[in-house]
């Protein structure tokens, strides 16, 4: 306690004291993110808003002197318990570095603080012609430091990828309070180890990152969704790979099955089929001239498939209806029950119908409700459990139904995360799917760039 | 030497005779690769064909018993001495590794052994409608774990990345000589470190990759290629700019300047306009209802931009002849003089203009010719300098002449490869663009990976 009392005084000498929350009501509301994790027991010693890279370094010193964790919090949206806090420490909290310091038309680059929020970012470059491609669901509030915390992805990374293929370049605070840079300012890099990838996804685990070059790409011309709904899961599925041998590359192969389509519909109205097993959200982009082709190809193909109904977007309204009802499936199952959970596990597409089907059987094996959404066309899948924590029982049925997704994911060939992160709520399950050689060099190189463990520690394994 | 014989002995019980080359000549043979590094003094101890992943974890156990080097080669076609021999040591020799495990079309992925030749696999994937987008000049002879070593680009990365875009798992032995699986058969992955992208581009230094997954995509409908001249270097480069703003997304934008294009006009005539001071040549490809589209915007832009004749490609055999005089130019350079050497620097795309007329000036100081070709879309510049290796007073000046370039390019924010790899060749030089921490974390990094430093020592830093 003593000790906590010294930390704290010195991080007052270090920090102004409008960028620090000790009261314990504070250090409570800063314990949890959107996670929700059931039975939060630890508390954050403090909470320091940082402002400046100067500040972050100070901050690190003091973690090393007192040997206390940092956890590095953006909008606090992931959902696998990243930012939680379990051996107390140093919330630091980015959402004051939170601008864009630039965007280089010519060098279709943009340089970000790591609060800055992904929604007005994209916003800023499309305004430019450009376009920064990774959508996850929250991007509305949702961290740009966060995004490369955990590597994450969204509807397009179908056909744009994720988070890291847009990173060039990091400045990142290291453990022992360095500066280092990870990258350049170039499009390509083959000077050295790939530093840049490591720091995406390592989850705040291995450096911590205060400034980010990101490489743009040009705005696609026209962009259209189609909405398909089959009768059976199975034709769904098959028809995600049949449109992909068409040689169309979609921006998205979204997915809903119909417990998402019916809850989506009762909370969020938006004219979807509730009646229907499963629809399929198929968003094509490009040029102008190009559109009706794709169009046209994509509803024969999905005509052949069994498909009972399209829908398409005409115009932006249109467009956008389609997309907040898909978006709208978390808070909308989050109104069935006093809590939400997500997930995302990734199959080898060949193994999607299996993975789809074998979540249903394991939620109604335990007697769970589940909205299933996904990323279909990467073979990710969302299954979206609305539960009561306070409920012993129900909540020991989710946890073993976890268990068994898992299982059956590793077993289907899939991974854990393609897009969330690992955190503290699957770390128990990551040997599932990583091979032990593999973890073993994960754990080595988090030893060599963290030598004390101060950084996230705990977190992934 | 007694400690060698026993290493030759103990090779020959553990690997078939048939794998193993240890005569004098056939060391001479394997002690340079394609970066023809003048006065070679050191011989590998032994050649070994690799078959299986078995007979590469035995020399991996002999080279840790014996303290040895060993340095993986595939085609031998590096440019920066990565497979050069500095310590003695076995060089591994990927050759007969040369399969393609599967093509899945259903996944959009290949398995394929590290000795597969790219250009083999891009043929395989196209007839089914696929494409592995990754296509280094030397791409008819060059493999897979080469691309995957260096990290290797070409002409169409400007618009789909490079080779760490598309490996989503590689199957490595370890320094150790045990098994790592870095990454899964997904497309997305947030599941524990990046280990994919940290062994892309090690150079052989990190883990010998015996098996790669890569990411396909389909392949697009159409493509087209554009040959624009210009009478000032100048104006070529600002052209590029001028196209990239049109929100047109070229396949890719490459560069020849009047030396490159007479010399490839002089060894392997093409009809190329030998008068101009520098030529773009710009790939668009995509559905062919979007291709006159792409077109018309290009050439009006080109026009504007002062372009004094184009070019254009109606069918494959112009399309073929267009590239076939691009890729060229580096064999039409080495007509010039008893050697040529290329290069990779790459800047922020504002600072091209400063890097292409700063190397010139800089050959010409140092009374050097120099062919100069490049993926400017990237802002990727291949200064080509024919010399005489024999010549004394010449080498000297070319090494003062890579010093500077190297300066320059590091004034110009920019870094020394985008797609070679540093190998032997820049390692004295890497320190003018990656941080001094980031070496450090580098070095770190390749000390916790090969405590014995028995793979590749002394590469890249």
């Amino acid at each position: 306690m003593l000790m906590k009392n010294k930390l704290i005084s010195d991080l007052k000498k270090n920090i102004p004291s409008s960028n620090l929350l000790d009261t314990l009501e504070e250090r409570y509301a800063y314990a949890q993110d959107a996670t929700n994790i059931r039975n939060i027991k630890n508390l954050p010693d403090a909470v320091v808003f940082v402002e400046n890279t100067e500040q972050v370094q100070r901050v690190v010193k003091l973690a090393n002197k007192y040997k206390v964790p940092i956890i590095c919090r953006g909008a606090g949206t992931n959902v696998v318990g990243a930012c939680t806090v379990e051996h107390g420490g140093i919330i630091l909290n980015f959402s004051r570095m939170n601008k864009i310091l630039s965007i280089s038309k010519e060098n279709m680059t943009a340089v970000v603080e790591p609060g800055v929020v992904l929604g007005d970012l994209q916003h800023e470059v499309e305004k430019l012609g450009l376009f920064y491609p990774p959508d996850p669901s929250n991007l509305a509030v949702s961290t740009i430091g966060g995004s490369i915390a955990q590597s994450s992805g969204g509807a397009k990374s179908f056909k744009y990828g994720t988070t890291k293929d847009y990173v060039i370049d990091l400045k990142v605070v290291t453990a022992d309070g360095q500066i280092l840079q990870t990258g350049a300012n170039t499009i390509k890099n083959a000077t050295g180890y790939n530093l840049n990838t490591l720091f995406v996804g390592s989850e705040g685990t291995l450096g911590i990152v205060v400034e980010a070059t990101l490489k743009l790409i040009p705005k696609p011309q026209s962009k259209k969704v189609l909405m398909a709904y089959f009768d059976t899961v199975k034709e769904a599925v098959m028809a995600v790979n049949a449109v992909i041998e068409q040689r169309i590359y979609p921006a998205t192969i979204d997915f809903m099955d119909k417990n998402a389509i019916q809850t989506v519909e009762r909370f969020y109205p938006a004219n979807l089929l509730t009646d229907k097993e499963a629809a399929l959200v198929i968003e094509i982009d490009g040029f102008e001239s190009s559109m009706q082709y794709q169009e046209d190809i994509i509803i024969n193909i999905l005509r052949i498939c069994n498909a009972s109904a399209i829908q398409a977007s005409y115009n932006d309204e249109e467009y956008n209806k389609i997309w907040t009802a898909r978006r709208s499936s978390m808070a909308a199952c989050a109104k069935l029950k006093p809590n939400v959970t997500t997930d995302d596990v990734i199959v080898p597409r060949e193994n999607l119908e299996a993975l789809v089907l074998g979540i249903r059987e394991i939620c109604e094996k335990y007697n769970l409700d589940v909205c299933m959404v996904g990323h279909v066309g990467d073979g990710s899948v969302h299954p979206q459990i609305p539960i009561d924590y306070a409920d012993e029982d129900e909540y020991k049925r989710y946890k073993l139904a976890k268990g068994e997704i898992y299982d059956l994911t590793a077993k289907l060939g899939g991974i854990l995360s393609g897009e969330h992160g690992i955190g503290a709520e699957k770390r128990n399950h990551i040997h599932k799917v990583v091979n032990s050689v593999a973890l073993d060099y994960m754990r080595k190189i988090k030893k060599t760039l963290d030598p004390n463990n101060i950084l996230n520690p705990y977190k992934i394994f």
